[in-house]
Parts: C-alpha cells; sequence; structure tokens
C-alpha cells in the first residue's frame, strides 16, 4: 500500500500536523513535507514514523503524547499556543519544544487590558443595571496615575506595559532576572502594598505554580484589582475566593483550574469577579497567526538552525 | 442683615460657587472670594449680586439659567464639565464661557476604549455566560490591526488615537480644519468603509448636531463599531437601532439622547449595545480634577488675563 503522498520533495523534513490549515501554512515552506494526523486518534498515518516535527495543539494533549513516544526519529515538538505546560517534561527523551511566542501575545494582553479596564471603570455593573433598563450612574477607577506590576516580563508583559502608559499608569515588570525596567519577585513583597492593580501573565512551571498566593493576595492593598491571563494554577483560588468574599479585592480571570470552570464552582458567582472563558488569544484571524509563528520555527528547524522559541531542550 | 462673609478681600473678585468643594478649591486664589449659591435654588444668597463669575453644573442647568439674568455684573460662566452645550447662546449677553477641558478628557477617552476593547473583545457575552454559570469561548475581534476613525480632534480625540496605537491600531482624527493627522468631515465618507470602529468625542453644536445620521451609518462596513463618548444627539438613534436591529453594526454608548435613558427606550434592549450612564469624566477623583482646571480659569480671570478653556464670548 502507498503511502499517502505528502507534497514536496520525499528527502525532505517531514512534519506532522493537527489540521489541514496546517497543510496550507507549511506548503510553501521550503524542505518541509507536511503530513495530517489527528491529535485525538489512537493511530498515526501511514508514513508518518519519517516525521522529526510534530506540531501540537494544548486541548489535544492527553490523546497526542501517547503517540509521540511512536515516532522514532522525533527531534521537535512545535506547540500552537505560547503556553507549553502540558508538554513540560512529558515528551520523549532528546526531543525539543518550541512554542507560538509572539502568535498571541498581543492578543492575550490586549484581553488582560481590556479586563483591567472594564473592571476599574465598573463595566459589569452597568451592563447589570443594562439589563434592567436602569440609568445609574456611579464613579469607577481609572489607569490614569495608577501603578500596575505585571508578573512576565517577556513578549505578553512588553505589551500590557505599552498598552496601559497612555492611560497614564506606570507599569513595574516583573521577571527571572532583574534588568532595565524589570525587578524580579524577591522585590514584589515590598512593591505590593502600592500597586493598583496586577496583572499575571507568566507560564506555569513549578516554580510558577500557586505564585499568587494567600500571602501575596493579603499584601494587595483594599481595592486593588488581580487580572490573571496567564495559567489558572497560578493563582490560589480559595485564598482569592477569601479575598472577593470580604470585598478587599477584585479579580478578572481569563484562566481558571480547572478549565472549563465547572458549573458548581463557586468562583462563577463570587462579588467582584469577572470571568472570560481562556479566550486571550482568541482573536479572529488567531489561526492564521499561530500556523505563521508555527511555519516560521520549522523553516529554521528544516534550515538546520536554531528555531528562536526553543523553550524546552535542545537540538544537539 | 450682614451679608454673608466671603473669605478674603472685599475688592476681590467675587465667584458664585454651586457646592462647597468649590469654597475650599478657590481658597488659596490671589483676587477672588467665594461665595456658594445654591443651583437649584430659587434665589440667590446676599451679596450675589457682587459677583462677576458663577460657577455653574451641567445637571443644574435649567434651574441655575434664570439665576444668572440677576446679576448685574456677570462676565464669566465657568463650566465644570468640558461640554458646555447647555449653555451655549443662553447665557446673558456679553458674557463669556469657559469649560472645563482638560479634568475630563482623559478620563472620558480611557471610557471610549474601554467600552471599544470590550465590545470587540465580547465581553458583554462573557458576562452573559457567567451569570449562567456557562463556561463558552468564542473568537473576538482586536484592535490588532484595525482602523479607528476619531470624529473630535482636540483633547480628547487625541487621547484616544495615543490609546489605542500601542494595541496595534491606527486612528484618523477628524477636526475642523486638516492639519498634519488631522482630516475633515470632508474625507469621511471614502474613509468610512474601511474603518472598523468610529469613536465620536465631539463636542454638541448646531454644526455636529446628527452629524452621525443614516447615511453615515449606512457607508459604515458590516461588523463595524461606533462609540458615542460625546453627547447624545450627535447621533441619530432611530437610525442606528435600524442598523442594530439588522445585526449589522454594534454599538457602545455613553451618551443617549434624552439622559437619563428612559425605562421603556429601544435601545436599551437593542443587540449588540452596550450602554453606560454617561460616566465618561465619572472616575474617583473627578471631583478635585474639575475643581483644579475650573480655579485655573477663575484665577487668569482675576488676574485680567484671558482664560485659556474660554469657549464662547470673549471678555472685553
Amino acid at each position: 500500500m502507498t503511502p499517502p503522498s505528502p507534497t514536496g520533495d520525499p528527502d525532505a523534513t517531514l512534519v506532522l500536523v493537527p489540521e489541514p490549515a496546517g497543510l496550507d501554512a507549511l506548503a510553501d515552506v521550503a524542505g518541509v513535507r507536511a503530513l495530517e494526523y489527528d491529535p485525538r486518534g489512537s493511530s498515526l498515518p501511514d508514513g508518518a514514523e519519517a516525521a522529526t516535527v510534530v506540531v501540537v495543539d494544548n486541548p489535544h494533549a492527553e490523546t497526542t503524547l501517547p503517540l509521540l513516544g511512536r515516532l522514532p526519529r522525533l527531534r521537535l515538538v512545535q506547540n500552537l499556543s505560547a503556553g507549553f505546560d502540558p508538554w513540560d517534561g512529558r515528551v520523549p527523551d532528546g526531543v525539543a519544544i518550541s512554542n507560538a511566542r509572539g502568535a498571541h501575545g498581543r492578543a492575550t494582553a490586549e484581553l488582560a487590558v481590556a479586563l483591567l479596564l472594564a473592571t476599574l471603570r465598573e463595566l459589569p455593573a452597568f451592563a447589570d443595571a443594562q439589563a434592567r433598563r436602569a440609568w445609574e450612574p456611579r464613579d469607577g477607577g481609572s489607569l490614569a496615575g495608577a501603578r500596575v506590576l505585571v508578573l512576565g516580563a517577556g513578549d505578553l508583559g512588553a505589551h500590557v506595559s505599552a498598552m496601559v502608559a497612555p492611560f497614564g499608569a506606570t507599569a513595574t515588570l516583573v521577571g527571572r532576572t532583574a534588568r532595565e525596567g524589570v525587578v524580579t519577585m524577591d522585590d514584589v513583597p515590598a512593591l505590593l502594598p502600592e500597586q493598583d492593580a496586577v496583572v499575571v501573565v507568566l507560564p506555569l512551571t513549578d516554580a510558577t505554580r500557586r505564585v499568587v498566593d494567600a500571602t501575596f493576595l493579603a499584601r494587595m492593598k483594599d481595592g486593588a484589582v488581580l487580572v490573571n491571563a496567564g495559567r489558572g494554577p497560578l493563582v490560589d483560588a480559595d485564598a482569592l475566593l477569601a479575598e472577593l468574599h470580604a470585598g478587599r479585592l477584585r479579580a478578572a480571570l481569563d484562566v481558571t483550574d480547572p478549565e472549563p470552570l465547572p458549573e458548581d464552582h463557586p468562583l462563577w458567582t463570587a462579588p467582584g469577579v469577572l470571568i472570560t472563558p481562556h479566550v486571550g488569544g482568541d482573536v479572529r484571524g488567531w489561526q492564521a497567526r499561530q500556523w505563521a509563528v508555527a511555519a516560521e520555527q520549522v523553516a529554521a528547524f528544516a534550515r538546520g538552525e536554531r528555531p528562536d522559541n526553543l523553550v524546552a531542550g535542545e537540538l544537539a
């Protein structure tokens, strides 16, 4: 039986892609052949064993991971998201991971700032009044003169900082290494009591899990706003619930733990919280953007170069 | 009977203020005495007839206007808002008007951008899903790559333009006179079909009333967003309702006609509309900001100078 015929040079780098958009995105990449696989399936298509790269998608990690062990020549897992926590430490030995940093960064930063502005300017209360056809003015907060602590000093953090500046806010970025305009977690306890908002855009790792815990929240000032646009487990949900019910803090969460948030979870109805269903990167055109970034990484790999977005492992 | 004793030099400029905050704001202004009056009342306090300046507030225009005719020495009406339409052409002959431009500009621009982001990123739909405890992701629009037409090239328009730039949007300002970065209304029909959003931050005058009419709306492209943070009568509400019910446009309105919007008005429940109750300038600290601007204008008048914010009439 003849294997399905991927386009292009049979000596080219074989890349498995989880959706037809990947075939289009890689069609014009030099030295690359693309073959579609089913990321929810239990088997691989004929010819797949020659693959050196697999493009993966977070929502299908649990069904995709067992397939990776059956690819003897696999060297690179290219993720379609920036966050790669479902894959970290779980890919076969010697396989590197690159992510889609740059595809979603601005969209996710945009949602974080949209959620912060909506919370400060009381848009949920006005939407509620609108549903009751009630004209009920009330004063809101403002980014003007506000101090915003941004946990995460990468692509997302830099976008958030640039976006809040013209509103008159001052952002402080928190990263792993101190540098011009970036402080470290060691500086955060002293800074927290002065911040009007904290925006979390960190990746999830063992070092960042529950970084926003009860102690962190307790140091935030009365009336401050927490925005989580990173990953749900970065925040201790029980500790946050206690602060919300005390009326001391407000929050806007695009990510929760678990996801989807179960119907009976107390976060849905906690006072002062706005929840969106992990849509940070979900703007129209996102699929084209993530494939454009993935294609750049795959092209670099095919040329024998190190992909810019390598986040785990190394290519020997 | 002794008139109530305003503080300071009896030869100083007498300024009537509509609230106690005005007494504090003007206490340290050289050459000025302040006297409180009731802007909802039918009479003036003893000694008020010596006033050359009255500070006024839009919500009490209808009760304040009759009082102005009883002040023979009146030369300046200082408004606490930027919009001065309730006073325009209605103050006694020879009386000038200055406004509070600068006090609310950034706050109003902030709300306009917050409403635009909330609409693009589908926050009302997510708030509705949250109320039903439902995790319902959907793709939104984005300011990234968007074209935004800003009607109004003054303080507010400049703020809106600066605020949307880091999101990747390109703003075009529309003003009365063409200049670097500013086009005129003559250019708008050709530009409209390409715009993803139109933000209205114009003052209300005879020239701007219903500037957004059925013809204007019809030229906007499918799915575009109209934000009105100027004045309600700038937009033809019936024409907008038709476009909303056709599902062709979406809108976010901080101002309506009339205000408050009556409970039975069809705008409340039109599809794709987000309504806030004229709170553009209503951020905490707004009272201090508007009085700081008013005090600067009054101080200039007391020194015999032309207040920077003179918007109608001239001081001989």
